[in-house]
């Protein structure tokens, strides 16, 4: 294992246009990464400007999984797709020989390292919260440690606007996910909730996951562990004909 | 329920380049819909020539998402997405009000009505088979009556170009999936394979579910049904910018 | 596939003795079945009045068998078994050769392509009402996809006495079920409430699926995919000496 | 808890035609029994020879229930319905308030209780075994600690017609259960093999559970507890016109 | 099966210092016991004076262990470990070839021999009951059956000051269970609650399993089904310096 | 996050008395920490000398608790616990309030963010295996993506004796795990392997996690993502008389 300082670098793609969320990723990511670690936020030049539907994540996904591709023949070390709902995650482990992280997937197994049974806390309106963190869940099969999924009612740009009232929702809902539903963890649903996971601690009285900065540590991890791609799980897709616009098109090994 | 010759019509998505599928999924769908449905088939102008992989699956999916709220536009009562992976199909719920309908599911769910136990012949190299449909059950929520997964080592490109070998490969792991892993029920793992599951259970000697057939056949369920579109679990996204290429633009209410 | 009209009939066994419910549903199937489908619905002449326990469906079952293979002898392509907890459904299949449907696997299984997670609302009285739902849907292996089962508190044979009442009961279990328990699909858990599923889903505003409809429709989809026996899962009984009353007794292939 | 001589009568309940297991099964449940615990073994007049499908299950379990009944009414404590499918169980606990223990699901609880993973092992043919079983597992909600079933290929009636030749042809499939899938528990399939455990025991070097056995332990049991019928699992049914066979009908409280 | 009277001998450790309970515990086993079983109550002289939490547990088991190992080579028939966390359960099996019987593991079963789901009713603090049950529960793979725990906030070395009190604290949260979270068994969390399953019983109209009790019918059952010990599941610890402080210093074979 | 070299002091205790793992972990450890960790390993002065039983892992644990509350006041900011079975890792989160990290639970969590189903290597008899680490996976909650456990038949005690044919042995069953059981990930179940994984690597072609590697990444992660302890998951044992040996005595907080 390499330790010297900025041996690794790591690319960290925020999969919807440019925005107020860039600098402050940069800076969150920087100053908890690893000494090692060299860290690099971009966002996408085509997508949409956030994601909170199948169909945000579909639209970002072609664009997101042709920055891995090209982040790999950067020279990066690894890739944190910054959204909760990792976007072209499984798609990208296919195409590149480096570690591909999920902050949805990361947070999940962090915070069944700290707990029994844990809640989702997503931003989104409270009506339609349960649908995809569930099938997350069942998905990655760990639905029996899954308590509940709670909406706060913040949409996702509307986030960093009035980060007291942020704050306050979501931390009510965190709170009543541990008291009336009996989570003893809590995992924020959405990388733009980046750094109140120490305040929301405070509310809710138990340990609050930050996705985006489990996927730095799980990525950190996953450089340093040395592991091999894995073809077996995630197979070269074959050669043949793809016909698609300039802005999605890309060439892998 | 209407039931006049023609009442209504259903658009099948073929969600890669057009190729001789065409017309051949065409004469199948027809034949084997009801009086009351006319059927179109389509391919895409853009999008990968066969669909083999997660990174195939979401190259497809922004422009059948598109020829989807299309359809809705054009009038179509249904959609089918006509490949195993339902590649677009929850986001596709998300835009338009119709119902939207992929072959593995619909095929996995039928399976269940007439056995106890699946397995999933898929056309693949034998190496790379457990993943995606080990997935896809796990996320449909009904691993406990899923078997196993085979691969027979066809590339899908291939499946047409030799219908006698084809048949006889799958055939044969359908018929050790029966002997050896103690399925009951084998769900085949392609729309490719479409029109094959008579030979199929000759040699397997248990129903044989054709993934492309039970699609059309839930399409024309739901068509009946009356169903209203479900938007507790599939809501409209909100509206935002969306930054893309043209030939993946498409508006929709 | 053949598609004249009329091509294939279908027997719809209630499996209770003969009463109001006969005629409604009489219409209520040829209403909605396909073209090619003619459409035959028959009660008991011994049997309980209602199935609203196991031993209401203990009681109906012998005679419930007795008509499926009498039904094949007849001509009849398929057969449906009108009760939510399918009485005879898996004994039946051992003995014809004929798709035999029933309405509870059914409309559980079209419900899962229609959404996320469903509860199943039971006309019965309130307090007993998780018993045979919870242990139907743990047999067919959806436990990670049923959200609740709740009572309504009104008789089976009191359904039809005040459709308004019956109504508002309902939809206020199924309003529930969505607001409280966190469904987005609705099942209703008796055929006796056939035809009521648009009303319902007025008020829960989520999709209803009612299990009548989404047995007819199985059953012709059955009846379409051509699919043989499933010898495997269903195997024929073996000949033996069986000492039954008269109106039990029956032979079969 | 009375524990004089033969304070508790239990009735065995042989849920078939009369037959050669009646005088065996009678010897080896008094053989067995707890001093204050006397034992009658009552078979069927009407009803299969035996029990290897659901169709017989479901001819046997009127006339089980109707015997259950008239139990309760004779002043038994407690039934034991002798066959690992246990016919006509759930519906018993509804109409009568002594225990009724079946023994398919006393062997698996017992099995649980005294190893990791177990195995079923049927006599039935080899080929047709994975159904039943399968189903009852899941029914139960275990089976995440159920590893397999296998079939010996000696048929119900012929059990008892060569015991050496049926003790090598189930200890080989309990040798392969434990050898080959991992099980360190069997659980014999059949009530039919009542006394053969400690032979299997030797061939397949775990320990092997005897159903009929168990059914009386758990019976036992179940009187010397004193609990009160469940009627929140198992609600009395409602009084209503029951049309029956005279041989079928009964009265119960 | 030997039946005459004291056949068999049980020793039931109480894994905790000598106590109130010791005499009550006495004489309750006595007095529930089959005429053919000696009982013996013996609690530790080492370890720690009540069990609430992981850590007192493993205070508690090596000197179970210890006593376990002792019992059999005193001529004890079976041990059963007088505790809901069953401490040093696993541990005994491997090192002794007499059964060993946990309470918290014979009655969650038992419960699931009566009904469909169960409750724990922990005599704990309200607020920190969720976590052993909920993971003793996963351990044993019957989750789908577990309906919910619920805490009294009474402390284990309060039970006995004021029984009127513990019963109606227990039995509310009992009562609640049922009524909010469905259960329709109730299980005691706590073996120094035996004795009290009747009175509980009237309060939540359902059956509530004594564990105490329920390990004792186990214990009794194991020792007449005659099993051998479970060397698959359970192997002898292999030879091997093991340096201890004498009271926890022990041979077996 | 502080960043500084040596910022943060992790204790890695081997939970047997000391041995030739010693010097090799230790080198490991500060090889694979982070720059700001500093690693000090420690064996211990009463315990078993390997860990390879339930027993084992229980005459362990008072000790490893003891040295865990221990380095807590020695300040140390972390512990891992280095054994797969993660003894007293439960009861250690109940006493202090400083990360306690166990390699078992470590590594499959690790295991499941690099592919879909992962199998367990052991290092122990061929005949032995499934025992524990079946009932580990179950108790995580993860079985349905656990594929299979397989013994090599080393003894733990051997493993250094001759590292080229402990290799070969890992080697070949991890091989048949990815090659018979269709395992897309191998973890290494004994953190005696420590160092093996790139070797068994190349031997079966797809990542292999190694259990000590894992804990001390997770250790790191855990130390930096500053989370409190979950004293809901893992409340603080009320005080009480606990009458121990002086080697097991030690206060907390």
């Amino acid at each position: 294992m390499k330790k010297e300082e900025g041996t690794y670098s790591i690319l960290v793609v925020n999969p919807i246009l440019q925005s107020d969320f860039d600098e402050a990723d940069r800076e969150f990511f920087v100053k908890n990464a690893n000494p090692s670690f060299n860290i690099k936020v971009e966002s996408l030049k085509q997508g949409p400007a956030s994601i909170e539907s199948h169909y945000d994540e579909l639209l970002a996904a072609p664009f997101v999984v042709k920055k891995v591709i090209e982040a790999e023949q950067r020279g990066f070390d690894a890739v944190v797709i910054n959204c909760f709902l990792n976007p072209g995650m499984y798609a990208s482990r296919e195409v590149v020989d480096i570690p591909v992280v999920g902050p949805g997937e990361a947070a999940i197994h962090l915070a069944l390292l700290v707990g029994n049974g844990f809640s989702i806390i997503d931003p989104g309106p409270r009506r339609y919260v349960s649908y995809t963190p569930t099938e997350q869940v069942r998905r990655m099969g760990v639905s029996s440690r899954f308590v509940s999924v709670r909406g706060a009612g913040v949409a996702v740009l509307e986030i960093t606007k009035n980060m007291n009232r942020t704050t306050e929702m979501i931390g009510k809902q965190a709170e009543m996910a541990v008291r009336e539903d009996g989570a003893d963890i809590i995992v924020l649903g959405c990388t733009g909730l980046a750094g109140l996971a120490p305040k929301i601690q405070k509310i809710a009285d138990v340990p609050v996951i930050d996705p985006a900065l489990a996927a730095l540590k799980v990525a950190e991890a996953l450089c340093q562990l040395g592991l091999p791609p894995n073809r077996m799980a995630y197979p070269k897709p074959p050669e043949k004909v793809r016909k698609l616009p300039s802005a999605m098109r890309v060439n892998f090994r």
